[in-house]
This record gives C-alpha cells, structure tokens and sequence, in this order.
C-alpha cells in the first residue's frame, strides 16, 4: 500500500505553520487543494467545509472529537468514496483529566468546603469519600473513556465500561454491553459519561436511570448534554437522590441565566471548556502527525469515522 | 530473629475488634499491658500514653503520620529501649489523593467556575492548565509524596522531589537535596507540601520563595500549617503572585472566622479533613496488620521514628 511518491496532503481552511510541521514530520508534503491531494487536514468547522472536493482526495482529517454535525449536514455521506476520520482519541487525555478533577471535587466535597467561612472538620466527615476502593462506571470507552482508566487505577479506583459489543476494555475489571446497562445504575459508585451523542444515546440518563444510583453517587457529562434528562437530573440534585454532577456540557447548552442549574451548590458546572484552545491546538497537531505518518504508511487512520455509528 | 512463641501484642487505650483481628492476621496475640506483652499497638493520642512501659515492650507503633508532640512531650526519649514507628506513609493514598484533588481543581480554575451564574467559556480559556506535562515539586518524599508521584504520573505530570538527602526518589525525574530547594521554586509549575513539622521546615515558605515561582503557580499543603508563612501567603494570593492555593492545615489551626484566607477565592480550605476518620481507621488497621507480620518475622517495622531528625 505504500505509494512510491511522498503523500500530498492540503490543509484548510487556512495553512497554519504547525501544520505545516505536521505534514512534514509525518511523512507527507503540502500542497493546495487544487492540486489533486491525496488527503485534506481539515481544521475549521463544518460551515466552511467545501461542497465538492477533488476526486483525488481520498482521506479527509476532521477536527472535532463527535462529528454528529458533519454527519447531520449530509457533509460525509456527500464523499462515500472517501475515508473520513475525527479527531476522536486525540484530546482524550486533557477530557479525562477533567472527568477526574469533577470526580475528586465531588467525593472530597470540595463545593461545600469552598463554601464555608469557618473551621468545621465535623461537619464535612459524613460526607466525605475517597475514590480509593471506588467503582466508576464509564459510559462509552472511546479515547476518552479508554485515558480515563488508568488514571483513575492510580487513583485506586475501578473502571466498569460499557460499550455497544461488551468486548472487554483493556483495564475495566468487567464491561458491559449497553443492553445490560440497567444493571449498572445501582453497582457503580460513580459514574462518567463519555459517549457519543446518537440517537441511540439521547436522554440516555433520565429519572429512572438516577433513580436506581447510589444517593453517594456523582455524576460527570463531559461528552454532550441531551445524553442526560436536565429535568430528571435538577430534580434528583435538589431532593438528593444523588450525591452530585459535574457537567461541562449541558441541554440546553449554552446553559441559559438563571437556570436551576446554577444555583444548586452539588451541581458543578464549567462551560464546556474542558478542552481549552490552548490545549487543544497541539493535541490535534500530534494526531494529525500520526495520521499522516499512518496515512503516508498505507495503514488505516486512527478514529475512522462509521457513518452508520454515528462517530 | 522469629520467635519461638507468637509476639504477646497489647493494645491501648482500649482494644478495638479491627485491632485485635490485626493482631492475629499479623501473627501475634493479643494481651493485657500488664501481662508482658513484647509490644504496644496505641490507637489514642498522646495525652493519655502510659507515663511507664512494661520492661518486656520492644516496639511501640503509634497512629498518627507526624508524631512531633510525642518528642517535644518527652514520651519517645523516655524509653530509649524501644523502637518506635508512626503510622507515616499509612495515610498517604488518601492524603495524596487529596493533593491531587487541590492540583486538579486549581489548574482547572474549578473555585472560579462554582462562582459563576453564566455560561462563558471565553473568560475563563486564558486561566485553563493542565497537569499533563507540568512539572509538580513535591517537597519531601515521606509517604504521602511517593503515594503522589505515580498519581501524578498517571495524569501526564512529572514530580521533582526534595529530600534531605538528594538521594533520587523512584519516580522523580529529578531528586534535590534540601540545600538546593531555592533552585525549585521557580522551576517547577505547582508545589506539594508533605513535609514533616521540624523546626527545619517552620515557614520554610515565606514571601521571598512565593515571590520566585510562577504566576500559574499553585501551592498545595496537606502536611502542617506552619511550613508555611501565612501572612506571606495571604498577600501572594491577594496580589496573585502565584495563582493559588489548596491548604488542608492552616497557621493558626483551626482557621479563626474572619480570617483573610477564607474570602479569598484563589485560596482553597479544607478543615485538615484529607484523612478523614471513616478512612482513617482502616488504613491504620492495614498499617497496624503489616507492621505486626513484620515484627513477628524479626523485621524492622515500617515507619521507624528517628527522634533526631524529628519523625
């Protein structure tokens, strides 16, 4: 499969030089998009996508980790000759470190402690816990899901996956299949939502599902708000049903002024900037570098994108 | 050195069931204070030590990590026969998780984010870290600071350790030895405070050493209050010298109410509650169980104290 010329590789909407860098260091040389590229890096939205691309191309780079909007606007299905990947994987570690600090803030009741202006030790030992011994079901195991594991083992605690298949996850002690994810709700001290938005997946979390978690229980969304009930899930924070959320992504989203949302101490909210500019830019340069490198190589891209999937 | 009959263990103040299943899952058996026993497991505190040891006691295993009042109060130079252990190093998964909730919640501007009522992720995307490639220094490396250092590695973060020694800690890319620690301040992107109270390391952070590390700066104490000059602190935090603080001990201890450090929403308090008592039991059973299995075998206990250098 490898080609005997260096792969041609455009970069759009604009050439930024660390791009550049990238196609360079992957194996690969630039070129514009006129002029018949092997493969386009794409590191805009999907407003500016352009309509038609060269029938050279046959592997396009998207730039966002869920590409539901790329799939909605009929962008992929327009070029089903062509091989499309997301970025997904490549801001999994800076995500699931966000899923972590949500989680430590919520067991050690770091909300209630910022809150306070005097010393009460006994006050807060009741509610505090260690995610030491701790179970954590995680919801999706895609990139982020999968960096989540290990740091949560240093942690001391226990990943308890679910997937589409139920295929073992590398580092879960046990992954259930999303048929049997009722099971899961009151087994799982914690949970992590990190799968993609679908149809499939839409409200997955509403009354019932929090109905059936521990009242210890806190709840981290990092991948995208509709997956969660936000009635269901104001109604269970206020009455205590669960422990607590933290939320980088809500519905509706942004979250308006005023919302419930912002006003209950157990709900920790950060404006889904879990994956700051400043630290997504390089992040997506080294994928795009090893995808290049994967391209170049003739192996498939990492984050293949299945249209029927959804991501 | 083992033993032809079990080590005679007592147990005081009082024997607690968690702690006579120790004894025997370490291989001794339990006795009175009274009835010669070759050692004393203390779950109490200092207050209420016997003022006389049997002449048969061998070992005292003591439960607190830092036993600075059992020296300054004569009780360990009184019965130079005896070897005696802390339970340092028992606690320090979950003080270390502790510090790393604190690194966590502060790079990510978590106090900040629980103060807002909008959803504006601009105002907040200059102020994001990340631990993944920053460097933590973890001044001393007892065993709260090496619990850290493979948590810290987990989530992408390298430790530089500062010891007495400079002798290299296993998972430190760099060691330095007491005498250098000037060289870290500004080197290193956050500190970690897990140093024991000795009148070496009283104020050992005052404003010049505040002044010397970065703005992005965040300083996390677990350890006690004193290793830092608080009214220095107070006005970095005021002025921003550094970016922040977490602190589980404080100087004075408790926190008086009204104290500056508890209205300023760059300084993060926890009421010294990182090693709560619904944790703090069974990991001194573990510590207990481990160090009984080590004295029956002839084995030097874990955590020997070393009244010279004050822990």
């Amino acid at each position: 499969m490898t080609s005997e010329r260096p792969s041609r590789i455009a970069v759009g909407p604009s050439l930024e030089p660390a791009f550049a860098r990238a196609v360079t260091s992957g194996g690969g040389t630039v070129c514009a998009l006129d002029e018949c590229p092997d493969a386009l890096v794409w590191t805009g939205g999907h407003e500016t996508f352009p309509a038609v691309l060269p029938a050279s191309v046959r592997w396009v780079q998207l730039p966002a980790a869920g590409v539901e909007n790329w799939l909605t606007e009929g962008i992929i299905k327009a070029h089903p000759q062509v091989t499309w990947s997301s970025a997904a994987g490549a801001y999994a570690a800076t995500v699931a470190e966000h899923e972590v600090m949500f989680l430590l803030a919520g067991v050690r009741a770091l909300p209630d402690h910022l809150a306070a202006t005097s010393w009460t030790p006994g006050d807060f030992y009741p509610r505090l816990g260690t995610l030491r011994g701790a179970t954590v079901g995680i919801i999706g195991t895609g990139g982020i899901g999968r960096a989540l594991i290990p740091m949560l083992a240093a942690l001391g605690a226990q990943s308890l996956a679910v997937t589409r298949t139920g295929r073992p996850v590398p580092g879960a002690v046990e992954t259930f299949p999303v048929e049997r994810i009722d099971e899961l709700w009151p087994l799982a001290d914690h949970f992590v939502i990190a799968a993609p938005a679908t149809s499939e997946t839409e409200r997955l979390i509403g009354a019932e599902e929090l109905s059936s978690m521990k009242p210890t229980a806190w709840l981290v969304n990092v991948a995208r708000g509709n997956l969660i009930d936000t009635d269901a899930l104001v109604d269970a924070l206020t009455r205590g049903t669960i422990a607590g959320a933290g939320l980088d992504v809500t519905d509706p989203e942004p979250l308006p002024d005023g919302h419930p949302l912002w006003s209950l101490r157990n709900a920790m909210i950060t404006p889904h900037d879990s994956n700051p500019p400043a630290l997504r830019v390089p992040a997506y340069v080294e994928h795009v570098t090893e995808n290049i490198t994967r391209f170049a190589s003739g192996l498939e891209p990492l984050a293949v994108i299945d249209p029927r999937a959804g991501y």
